[in-house]
């Protein structure tokens, strides 16, 4: 894990550098007009499905919807999707239901794109066009490379299918290159939180999915149950379970949300709650006792893949403190095959 | 909350009883061709319009969307919605970003309909239609009836707008009336759990929504951190926090999942967790250690309502048994005012 989580600015370089590959293939299916996108994904892979929805409806101002594939695998619904894009996301390509709603949703009229790191695998047979993460082999059951190349992916997606850039790509990859060289703030943090027996994490919009990926890395990694929340949902009940036993991962930026974030910090601190930021400054969340630093002046919308290494570096140095071996918890196995 | 649960049988049956006036005011703003749907919502109403998403699909084939309210609220995102549905939902029709969400929704070409309870509500007048749910008055913070209203008003909504009927009401209103006549299964349930310091719950497509909103309601009546799972994402990861110290409530119907959630619960009680079972018959879920008994034969469209007031007198009892007032728990408040 650690290794994988090393080689991601590599990783996200070689995407990069393919983006006009990337755009062509895509303008060959890209419906006229393009009504609207439906994304299939499990487990971490819908994560970054989540930053897909925000993305690409931020640059192409069309609705997206995610999958329910029992509706397709189990209950035969074939949609109307003349005018729609569908995007499957799978790192191996090999879970069955997510090609097999990927063949339905075709079926519907939707023209279909894969994300994958095997371009041989069913999923990639399954789409019109494959768009490979070439993040290499990841041999570790939690996703780290894979999960930031389908980020990645997404937003080279959503730039080359919308009319807003997304942001400085090359600055991204030095970042994410300063974020790999030094965990000292994940370390520290772990070290913080190892005895947490309730572990929120909070992120909005584009940052929602980290909060959601991170809390799902952190369960893999070391058995603790965690949740990952928008502060809006937070909100609306779940900080009922906030007081002095329950730590919090904030994960903020700057920009439009990082006041919603901020003032969920200090309600959690208010009651009791232990909080620590993944952000640029400490000032950029008063109330939090902690700071994991991301680099600073990464656009908003590349952002969540910096944060993303954090969380990743907090989840493996959680794992060691307390005695799981991150790459192979708890029996799990790489390839999730739920059909 | 108990007086509130009790009113269920009753609530849906007037709803019921103005099925054909929500589908003639429905009718109104049908686009032609209907492309999609939106869906507007936060906390345990949001977790109704993950069945509402279910649901419509199924009747309609056409893809359902749920809103990521920031993209509009925050970030100025205009999407175009020619023939969309947008529906928004909100138990008091006072969450300004609902309201606010659903006006740019609007702006973007998407028709709107707003569900709610107070039909002089914000919500309401941002709207074209309303379709009052016609509750009463929810006292509790915690909403019951509410919830089973904004089911079956999204299940009539995709009766009127599809080609499937979602089943027999009357039926449906008798086993309301059986489940709120009788709590034993709920109160012995309870006892077992009430120590339990980690919970999931698991339910799949149509049960998924009240997996998750029996997550929320427990959360919110006992302060115990808790989780709604598909079987299918459970087992990308979660599956890691099961062993002897979990404790899963597993709701099942019979149909086309039944097998998904029956394998769930054996893998989980496999780790050492304790399984409760939601369903018809104890033999639906072998593993389960325990039954919370649903009326049978209810349709399996409808069958998430019993299951709700299942959840409901769950949680309740939850609350009690370790001495929290479910009817006012933590200090949260009925109106939770999200921008």
């Amino acid at each position: 894990m650690a290794a994988e989580i090393a080689e991601q600015p590599a990783v996200i370089a070689r995407l990069v550098a393919r983006s006009s590959d990337i755009a062509a293939a895509v303008a060959a299916v890209r419906p006229d007009p393009l009504r609207g996108f439906v994304l299939v994904a499990r487990g971490s892979s819908d994560h970054a499905a989540v930053y897909g929805r925000y993305v690409l409806e931020y640059a192409t101002g069309v609705p997206v919807a995610l999958a329910a594939p029992s509706l397709q695998t189990r209950y035969g619904v074939v949609p109307r999707l003349d005018g729609f894009l569908a995007i499957g996301v799978s790192q191996s390509g090999r879970t069955p239901e997510v090609a097999a709603t990927m063949e339905v949703l075709q079926a519907g009229g939707a023209r279909t794109i894969g994300l994958c790191n095997d371009v041989g695998s069913p999923l990639a047979e399954a789409c019109e066009v494959v768009v490979p993460l070439g993040a290499g082999p990841e041999r570790a059951v939690p996703a780290t490379k894979t999960f930031t190349a389908t980020l990645a992916a997404f937003a080279l997606l959503a730039q080359a299918l919308g009319d807003r850039s997304t942001g400085d790509w090359p600055r991204l990859v030095d970042a994410l290159a300063v974020a790999v060289d030094d965990d000292t703030g994940a370390r520290t943090a772990a070290a913080l939180l190892v005895g947490a027996q309730r572990l929120l994490q909070v992120g909005r919009a584009f940052l929602y999915p980290v909060a959601l990926e991170a809390g799902l890395k952190i369960t893999e990694t070391t058995g603790v149950a965690t949740n990952g929340y928008s502060p809006h949902d937070l909100r609306h009940g779940p900080i009922a379970v906030a007081d002095a036993g329950v730590h919090a991962v904030c994960f903020s930026s700057p920009g439009p949300v990082a006041a919603d974030v901020e003032r969920a910090a200090a309600d959690l601190t208010a009651r009791g709650a232990r909080v620590v930021a993944v952000a640029e400054r400490g000032g950029d969340v008063p109330a939090a006792s902690a700071l994991i630093a991301v680099p600073s002046g990464t656009d908003e919308l590349l952002a969540p893949l910096v944060h993303s290494v954090r969380a990743q570096q907090l989840a493996l140095h959680l794992a060691q403190a307390r005695g799981v071996d991150p790459d192979r918890p708890f029996g799990l196995t790489k390839v999730t095959a739920t059909e």
